[in-house]
């Protein structure tokens, strides 16, 4: 957890949580789906906003804490992703669990679109297998 | 809506609504409540960190959007508060609304503490009458 | 100065100034030039990034302190902007000064593009008579 | 680079650049100096506040990029490091170039206090072979 993670109170201010799973996700699609995030925003202009965010903070992080990000599908819909984060603390501990729910939608229009082919067959394989990641 | 809160998709990046409300929870204490938040934080190192947060994304903003931000109690409890915020459009649509618990802390130990009474005081006038702050 | 801007030294995070200059920027096209920045970015496709950037940090800034933002023009180019921006505390001491260049662009190719003449105008009236904004 | 870091005209936000250019500072604390980082903010009660800011942004950088960072010590003074920086994109094209003076303070007074012995030796091992970080 790094120095612009932290607020006064010297522990990380909650949003970052919400930039750092954000970033999982970009990370997740781009290593474990094999879809590339960049392209999917940027050259095929779908989007993935959030429209269903749960989070339970069960114990703090400061500045220079080593924690492990987390992700699980907890279903795949026609239209949506429902997610579970999570951030443990080097000892194990839970620190944050967030359930989010994603659904695609046109950049154009930003209205729901399908869960993209590509998208939905990478998201088979990976729950098929997801070690292989 | 600014510049710095859009994201490449052209709309409000969901952190920066809980950023915001962060403010406007900054602002109630000072002018709707009359405790002063820096004095409580970095004066009186009380702490008020976040422990459950929910919201739901019901409609996107775009850059150059006014909206206005609204919040509620729901309960006050010992050592917590739970809190409803909204963020509307200037059509009055309802584009985010969250849940939070908040609790207070010693920002020494980071364990929860009792409501001060000062801010007890201060929530049993504003319950009292919410529309003169 | 809020929470949110603050690191764990207790003090206001440096690049948080950089993204007020850029909520004052945004402001002054809106207020002070009468030129929609949303509509310039959003609608016309025409960006302002910067090319350079000084800022000299002379004092902190505290949680719940109370600062005011200022801008000048020192130069309106072809196709560039030099603002010298200000934050100064509530006693007027000066707490950062900044000149930066901004350039306007094509957001189609990211290319420099000649100031707007409806921009250029502006720009003529707010020199004329600044105070008027 | 990230969607976090990516502003609504698709590019990165420059003060994104300052954050990241923060962490790598960071980073060259713990692993390039072998000074920890987050001790000595939090534990030692040593901060290093920017004073001087300077950055050329030469080439946009947009979501999906590859960047390296890179950080030379042009000066070591009493009390301040002056550092150059850079962000190169994957192809080795110079993106942003900064100059930063930092100046060692205690987090107590905000004073500027003489670089901690230390830190001193761990910039002299490191001038004398930074290829051995």
């Amino acid at each position: 957890m790094r120095f612009s993670h932290c607020d006064p109170a010297g522990i990380v201010f909650f949003p970052q949580y919400l930039v750092m799973f954000n970033q999982l996700v970009e990370d997740w699609f781009n290593d474990g789906l094999g879809v590339n995030y960049a392209g999917m925003i940027a050259g095929r202009h779908i989007g993935l906003p959030i429209v269903r965010l749960e989070c339970d903070f069960r114990a703090i992080s400061r500045l220079g804490d080593t924690v492990e990000l987390g992700l699980a599908v907890e279903r795949a819909g026609g239209r949506s992703l429902t997610l579970a984060l999570q951030c443990t603390g080097a000892d194990g501990e839970l620190r944050v669990a967030s359930r989010q729910v994603l659904v695609f939608t046109s950049l154009q229009t930003h209205r729901a679109i399908d869960i993209p082919p590509d998208v939905r067959e990478a998201l088979a394989r990976f729950a098929a297998d997801p070690a292989a990641t």
